[in-house]
């Protein structure tokens, strides 16, 4: 039970409920689950170009020649790189940053990999850097941050609109994001 | 209690509720309210400008000399033009439509006030139009309509910008709203 409880959202109650579950009923499923976990902490590592979780050196994005190697979006986490895989219709290739900023945490540039990310900059051609991290404090210090690091090496910059999201009603919109909306209006 | 269900959000219990609590409790501020209701009907009609809710012919918007009137933005309700209010540092002046176009429904172009809207735009001297309708398939469709009304008359057009809220995990973010911010990048 203590060991289950090491997974997001599990307190002590629903561990309990998972460890009688699988002791009494699904004692396959719980073999296969130990196995699994196993071996994805023994084969995952990381892309060695863009960070993200893969089980090769070169994940199957960075990999892919069909992909549009002047284009770069950085992302936070794998999570965020696969909500923009499947809602953007990007060709591009990423950068995940596996974190933000936070001084106050001690976590650096080059704990989110900025030394490597300032390698590409410096060797890949790229012609586009599509700042796609979260429009918080950190994610914006971020943006900024790696804003003048490819400033540096002369590469245009964008980041992705922040705005009302669709669907939503001007009504119940938070007061910074309708700003900003209207800040950031675009001529049709 | 079956008067009281006309409010929005009141149902039988409610009402039920609300009946016995001022009969029982409240008979003074009952007797203000039925007052301020009649008061309220009988002097708020509708800006002729704007056509924003008002107790005199020009809401103190359209009245105030101060703002700027080139700019003019298109919003669906009071309740929208009271949050842009509130929210951006917004200078210019109003159009409520109070409603949207949806032919479904029965609302065509005059129901919203187009014809008014129209002749704001060959009389007015406006210099930008910025379109704050909401990002619902009748809004798009609303502000598509106005957008072709006003380059009739050569007046440049803005729509506020869609995209993720603010303090939005992209990973919890839809994704047509993931996809618009990504189209709709701007340059850093």
């Amino acid at each position: 039970m203590d060991a289950l409880r090491c997974l997001p959202g599990v307190g002590a109650k629903s561990a309990q409920r998972m460890a009688f579950y699988i002791l009494e009923r699904d004692r396959v499923g719980a073999q296969k689950l130990s196995e699994k976990i196993a071996q994805a902490l023994e084969k995952i590592g990381h892309c060695q170009k863009c960070r993200n979780f893969s089980e090769v050196e070169l994940c199957y994005i960075c990999s892919n020649s069909k992909r549009d190697s002047r284009q770069l979006c950085i992302v936070e986490s794998p999570a965020d790189m696969l909500a923009v895989e499947q809602a953007a219709d990007y060709q591009g290739l990423y950068f995940v940053l596996m974190g933000k900023l936070s001084p106050l945490d001690g976590i650096g540039p080059e704990d989110i990999g900025l030394d490597l990310l300032e390698l590409r900059f410096s060797n890949d051609g790229i012609l586009e850097v599509i700042l796609a991290t979260t429009p918080t404090v950190e994610g914006e210090a971020t943006a900024h941050f790696i804003s003048s690091l490819a400033h540096k090496y002369h590469i245009p910059v964008t980041r992705i609109a922040h705005g009302v999201p669709l669907g939503g009603e001007l009504e119940y919109v938070d007061r910074g994001t309708l700003s900003r909306a209207f800040s950031g209006r675009l001529k049709l």
